[in-house]
């Protein structure tokens, strides 16, 4: 197949661009870059040394002979170029990662508000926009994320994208239907693919396009077989407050002896999955295309769960780290219970990794090895969900002690 | 109190601006004019000579001795001179009707897609940023849209925004919950309106705004008591196949002759309210706010509803027009029912005004008058909502005409 990886610059669209490559499809990634840039806004840089994308498809078709081609387009902005560009391409399949994906950056201020908003919005509008213009009929595979469903706990598990109702008639009958779950998202990042779940919803019912959509839990890892092939092939990490997420967070805190900086109680239960698993989720996603005229398929791409407490406590004893609580700068439920169905994937075939398989030794490798290039001062997590939380807030546990001792 | 009407220059947010002047309050409309652009773009004009923004308001000032300020702002595009005009005046209440809110124009083209969208959830977004960044306790007032309920035929009335649902739990129990209405939009217009639906969601939640949202029918007449006052404090009439919605597009093609043209078979069953009652429910929701940590309050802004082919009868009847059927350039149902929940807005006071109340004479005798300002061959609608309906729609019933005649 003939597949463009939008956003195949980042965390999971690079290792899913290599292990598609692998496997002998046509790879074509479609980047602006943004992923970089704001690393250079933060001031901070992938734990592991990543090279420039040309340079790790280079590296990429040394080892294997095989090329990966890259074009610098900006979907949010550039609606023309896109359009030309499928038109010439015709691509069989998309898979569109190329959004900005983190909630606390998505929170940083009005500013970082807008730009997720437009960003996202935009980006997965013109590509809809564009495959029904030019009559695309290619599979799109995007990737959405469990916090569309807001953690609900009404008691029951979440379904896979639909949730059955019984809805009460005039007649005072009750008719069962199968409703898009409802969004409850818990930040703009997450209301952003809840957008993306209307404007794909729309775009199947009035223009039959063949969509998937994904619903990410947390990844964590950094290797693939692809990526542990060649050092500059390796995949980013990002361990900083803003774009760091909460396992390999916790890991890069116990490399660089820093606390484990657990947010509330860490009564917060989270869906997880690893970055081996979300790769081949995407392959068996792409071979499962719905038929035009189908209705959004929706897979939560999600292996296990776990409360984060249990999993500081888990690096802890790994590693002897010390786990520090600390005020959460986000607006959510202290406690939540997370039951998720993920029936689909398995029957297509998906063995599940868990953290009970070694893998977390892995990670804790990779963190030691790079644990020089860390900068302490971006591990805090320091974007609040409100102007009062970020009063209230003292993100940095390093400064507390350096103030109990003064 | 001091209000902010945003897209007050419009066909309902000018009335409602002369109605709540007249009631003493402070009024402040804040526009960017696009909807005169499309006028121009389109090469169509209101079926009423209308004045500039300017001169409509000295005319007011001149009547009336009271003011009302106009700001030339896009609410999508310069959102820090919105934060900054917001920050200055800080006005106790907004009024939001700024968007683009044609269905067949949003359904144009690839490029009027995308200016929908990017329009509407800017706008939106723009606005609830800005209030929460300076901390704005204003009370929102939006214009949403019967169709963000897709005229879902379940068989139960539609309720005014949330749904009584029963979930099934994992020991078997039910969950009775009430949750937004599922959307189901039928064109990229009423899309963002569900994607407002969800951004207001997440504003209320998060940041307390005190939010009101009115799920309006299709507005019909074109008087309202203050613009009876002046010739040139008249309101726009739009009769195009893009702007002019169903009743009053009838009222003027039968006043010049023109055949009522009925899509489909008509059968398809729509809400109204007229213009007056428009212009009432704002005040009384104004009235009536909901309180910070509330849900978005939403009402069904809805006198009655009709079947397309009843309110063609009955405009023939009344002028003697003559009934054509054309194919539909929408997708949707060939038919439908539609019950509607509307009773907030008559225990707040509502009386509504009904087609049998003399109105629909008062629509005909400006049809009239101005019949000599219509461009005929903008009467047509063909704005089509796919590639394969473009090519099946004929949609000129002259042309057809006189296809038979040579
Ligand atoms: N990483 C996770 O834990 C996780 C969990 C759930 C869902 N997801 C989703 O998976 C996808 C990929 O996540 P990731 O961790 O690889 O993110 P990432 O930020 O590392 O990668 C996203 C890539 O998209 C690019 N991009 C962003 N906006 C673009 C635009 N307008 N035009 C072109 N390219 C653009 C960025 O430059 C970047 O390379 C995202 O959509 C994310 O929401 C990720
Ligand atoms: N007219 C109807 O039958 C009807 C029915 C249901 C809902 N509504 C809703 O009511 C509201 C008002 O409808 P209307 O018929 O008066 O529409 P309209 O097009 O006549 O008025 C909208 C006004 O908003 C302005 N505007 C649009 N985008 C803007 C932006 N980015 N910045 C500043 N101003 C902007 C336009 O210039 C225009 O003056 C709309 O939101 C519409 O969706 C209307």
């Amino acid at each position: 197949m003939k597949i463009a990886i939008l956003g195949g610059d980042g965390f999971v669209g690079w290792p899913t661009s290599l292990h598609l490559s692998d496997q002998g499809h046509e790879i074509h990634i479609i980047d602006n870059l943004s992923r970089r840039w704001i690393d250079t806004e933060l001031g901070v840089q992938s734990l592991t040394p990543m090279d420039s994308i040309q340079e790790r498809t280079r590296i990429w078709h040394q080892e294997t002979g095989k090329r990966i081609h890259f074009h610098l387009i900006d979907l949010a902005k550039d609606y023309d170029v896109l359009k030309n560009w499928l038109a010439e391409h015709k691509p069989d399949a998309i898979v569109h990662f190329a959004e900005q994906r983190a909630a606390p950056y998505s929170m940083k201020s009005d500013r970082h508000k807008n730009y997720t908003v437009n960003n996202n919005v935009s980006a997965t509008h013109n590509l809809l926009n564009a495959m029904v213009e030019i009559g695309l009929d290619a599979h799109l595979v995007h990737l959405g994320t469990m916090g569309v469903y807001g953690y609900s706990t009404v008691g029951a598990a979440i379904p896979e994208g639909y949730l059955p109702v019984g809805i009460e008639t005039m007649t005072g009958d009750t008719v069962n239907q199968e409703i898009l779950y409802p969004a409850n998202p818990g930040s703009i990042y997450h209301m952003t693919k809840c957008l993306d779940q209307l404007l794909f919803q729309f775009y199947a019912k009035n223009d039959q396009l063949r969509i998937t959509d994904l619903h990410q839990g947390i990844v964590w890892g950094t290797h693939t077989e692809q990526t542990r092939r060649h050092e500059q092939l390796i995949n980013r990490f990002d361990y900083d407050g803003d774009y760091g997420t909460v396992l390999n967070r916790f890991l890069i805190q116990s490399a660089i002896g820093y606390p484990l900086t657990v947010h509330g109680t860490g009564g917060q239960t989270r869906a997880f999955i690893h970055i081996q698993d979300s790769v081949r989720c995407i392959e068996l996603a792409l071979a499962d295309a719905p038929a035009a005229g189908d209705r959004v398929k929706i897979f939560n791409q999600v292996t296990e769960t776990h409360r984060v407490r249990d999993l500081a406590e888990l690096v802890a004893k790994l590693t002897g780290g010390e786990i520090v609580n600390l005020p959460n700068p986000r607006k959510e439920a202290a406690e939540n219970d997370l039951i998720v169905d993920r029936e689909q994937f398995i029957k297509l075939g998906l063995k599940p990794i868990t953290l009970a398989e070694g893998l977390l030794e892995e990670v804790i490798e990779v963190a030691k090895k790079y644990a020089y290039r860390v900068d302490r001062s971006r591990v805090p997590a320091s974007s609040a969900w409100t102007k009062e939380i970020a009063q209230t807030v003292d993100t940095d546990p390093e400064k507390k002690r350096l103030k109990a001792v003064s």
